[in-house]
């Protein structure tokens, strides 16, 4: 349910209604709007829960009491309006600016990382990818460098402040990666590898979960509940395109999806059209549509000589290429109200 | 092949070749740039094609002869960059201006046509939109008012100056649309009604070709192919929204096959985002993508009063949210380099 | 509405129940069971439903009235259990017995269709097929013989007495095609060809009609409830593979399609393992998993020698291995109450 | 790569091939046939792999060296024929007799497990099926008993003799589900999750490896491979019903794919036509087709009150169909030359 309370509500009022939903096991969302305040309440297992809702009702200092009817309760946007995720001073994800994610796909050495991480930085970017956990079709192919990669993104960032997005693959894994990682990222093969969902939920970093090559829409939204349930707020969606009977693109990124999660969370939506089209002549055309849709940032391969990369070269931008789609992206984001920087 | 002249070339030579090429049974394309003229020729029978190329090859006033080795031919952006479409006087599909085709999903009656023709003049748009032939999956849904639907059609734009697109659903039906619309629409599930793209091909009309629901891009080029085959160049794209699992979307559009359009074609694209989407809040978000991913057109669904439209009510815009999407449309438009009046 | 009519009601009562539906517009299928006579009527427009019902409620020798609630109504299991499809004397499609149409994907000359009848004949089949006007997804590619091939499959018929099944693919055509074949077939992309419908509805010859590339079951039952609707009730539905993310088989063939049509039709349901799969290999499996599941025939692509196919020749079989296939499919057939001959 | 051995090659011959393979890093895979042995070879990081072969190939008791040219080894049929796996004593898959696994989709209580076990024995079934852990899609759905859950299995297999199948959701709960259970079960959501594969490659049990919702046949390969080459041969592969645009069915059973992994794999090969369909109605003809396909057992859910169950009731078959379904099931599996029992 969602407790609304009425402009006169005081502090008091509203932290002993947070106390009693807490009591009765209630995962508590607070959004303080500049009118009112919501205060989500979800997750109990009391037993009449029409009772609960006329008890707040009749407290004087409520406005309005009301249930949650999609099936994702935390991450809807009927809690709250917009959620802005906090990843560093100055690198905010869900405001006005439009961030950039940007590297290569794979942590390759430190060399290529600190190569990296100097021209995205002079190229005005905040936030560093890499892959060093590397889930991959396979058992043959490269699986990463794993912690010895998590090191050379640390390098890089140290290096040259950059913010660090990186994979965990699993549950065991999270505290380890989180201790390098600025946002834990969360591929689409494990959208719904539940253990590694909570232990996500787990920890005090911003998460960014890619959605499943075959997932709804709601099993996305739903597989972020279960991050947010278990304790962490600040969880991004990120589309990456989807399977579907077209060859001529590796996947489909499905700007809709960008466009409808935006209308149902309060979550930010991050795009991917790297992996989403697979081609990098396509990486640049998408990522502005992604823009236009809403998207809050984008997250991009990079790599200094595509050709040389380990996987994924023939969706990777050079630096020439990549300045050049930022140079296009600017005036768009421009258009929709947005900064880029 | 594509036979490029060098710029010394006459006309008369470049006009030698033109018949030489004709007699051997080729359908020609030629393309004038300002450098240098390019020749598409495809479709003949003649056994020997690498020797016919040596032929043309040894002119003196041939720069070079290149064989064509996409699967489509006459419609492929190597033969020439760009191609515009002319309407009517003053519209003109894939130049500088995002044209807008706008109208209601079905003909529903005259009065409601000049009423939405009118209101849609006001708002700056030049194409009305509304189908007079429905090709419905029930036999016993509404089917459309036919030729009545057509007069009421050529009524709207005899009071109102808007030129008119229409769906044509079997070969027979071409010539006759033809008198009435200045566009003629293949929809969907037509794309590879080859016969009625035959008959397309023959009238001196543009097409606008939608994709089907689960044609690959390759297809639907080859679809078009058909059309320009048979003689009639004019042939516009038209992504509509693909078939996927997802169902929170009515189809899945596909703005990936936009920008892939726009890259192995020199045919205008066109997006629908009212089909593509199946929902009216979505409409707006997947426009300003769609020209963000550098369509030339959108055909949106508007309607004075969705409520009660007799089809696809809940993907239709009323004219005051038509309006908010145009007007946020245009600076998406000034950031890729296009105008929207 | 089905109209039951008790045992105790009159061949008069019958007839004039008849004739009161068909005054008030509706079309009408009579089912003779047993034990109790079906009317079913769909289509009128008249206003008040329910009070016609209750009108032939209140009828003596009226059992019972009832609303025919799915989309579909007269291919609709709720109006007849099973429908049997004469085609010739001797060959019933929806019986007992599992009829095999076989032949080669396109008629590629009278010898080969001759060369292919007598040992389809040798081999038990009954059904020839053959494609003499070939929908090709290129102009570029062999768009088959045309008339010139129906007279190739009638002199293969003549010669050994099978029957012919083949391909429509225009409303125009319908009537000349229906002069050669003892079966019309409607492709996988005409599906929604609403005038080929039609026109199949009008004449009196059995239609196969394949499923659509991306259709829904629901929308293959309102295609064929198109054809019934129009007067001709002989219809068979195809299952030949839909379109999914899965590359390794060209299409998939969907046996869940199969059994659910079944389950929700009277009409008999054919299975084609050659465009289902495309790949020969799997052709015999997927026949037998076809019978299994509740198919009432199949349709093969078998040529004296695959490699030299105009068209389709990885999912062709030769008649070494169909013979082997057939061998095979005896006792499959025999096991779930069928036969084959 | 594959050595093959003449005839002639002593057990000494074969054991010293074999160490000097382990020695370069290979895993080793020996097929004992009839005529000849086998021995695959893969996993080495040897840089020079076709001297090796050349070396191999030049000992006078090795007949021939030839590459594995798929991108999965050890599971490929290149490398033996079929795999026979036991699970305990008079239970084997990939042999002659289709074996049943049935039983509630989860452990909703031990008397419930005990009544299934004891009605499921009388109908002639050996392994037992039940979830103690259940992946949701959402957060507030019930989670299954856990632990709990696999005491209840154990107990219900101590009063019967059943086997037990059940489903292992993460890598660090291998060995607990490992100690409860003949069979671990992967779920579809879980068949990319590398780490749990690994760690199921690490017991000895065998493995049922459901193919996820939109993996390609290649990718369940080789998500199998990872398993084989961690040390655990014992692995069947598990089609389960993929994600497609159809609605009618929760999933579609892709029969193609049992088809092509028996052709591709020595693998057995499980179908699951509860999962597969989502509707009780067609689970008895999916299974029938499933078996004439060459699936070599059945996971079937069966409640003996589905409408109580407390997941996935649609599909729950009761134990009257269930007989009836093993009844029309054992003529089709002596069809294609197997039994059932």
């Amino acid at each position: 349910m969602i407790i609304i309370l009425s402009h006169k509500a005081t502090d008091n009022n509203k932290n002993s209604v947070i106390d009693r939903l807490k009591k009765m096991g209630y995962k508590v969302d607070v959004s303080e709007g500049k009118e009112r305040t919501l205060i989500g309440a979800v997750g109990s297992n009391v037993e009449n829960k029409n009772e609960v809702m006329a008890q707040f009702m009749s407290l004087p200092f409520v406005e309005n009491v009301v249930p949650i009817l999609k099936p994702y309760k935390m991450v809807s946007r009927e809690i709250r309006e917009r959620s802005v995720i906090k990843v560093r001073d100055g690198i905010e994800i869900g405001g006005k600016e439009i961030m950039l994610m940007a590297g290569p796909c794979a942590v390759e050495g430190e060399a290529l990382m600190i190569e990296c991480a100097h021209m995205l930085k002079a190229a005005g970017v905040k936030i560093l990818r890499g892959g060093a956990y590397k889930p991959r079709t396979s058992p043959y192919s490269f699986q990463g460098y794993e912690e010895k990669g998590l090191k050379m993104l640390a390098k890089a960032s140290e290096e040259t402040g950059l913010a660090i997005i990186t994979e965990v693959i699993q549950g065991r894994d999270v505290k380890k990666v989180a201790n390098y990682a600025d946002i834990l990222q969360i591929g689409a093969r494990n959208m719904q590898n539940f253990n590694l969902l909570k232990e996500c939920g787990k920890v005090d970093k911003p998460v960014l979960l890619k959605r499943g090559l075959s997932a709804t829409i709601e099993e996305w939204l739903l597989a972020a509940e279960y991050i947010v349930k278990e304790g962490n707020p600040k969880v991004m969606l990120c589309e990456r395109g989807i399977r579907t009977f077209e060859t001529y693109t590796r996947n489909t990124l499905d700007l809709n999806a960008v466009a409808a999660a935006k209308s149902l969370t309060h979550l930010p939506v991050v795009a991917d059209p790297s992996h989403g089209t697979g081609r990098w002549e396509l990486v640049s055309p998408m990522a502005k549509a992604s823009v236009a849709a809403g998207a809050d940032a984008l997250i991009i391969e990079v790599h200094p000589r595509p050709e040389e990369a380990f996987s994924d070269g023939q969706q990777t931008l050079n630096f020439k290429h990549f300045k050049q789609m930022k140079k296009e992206l600017k005036p768009v984001a421009a258009a929709v109200g947005r900064t880029l920087k």
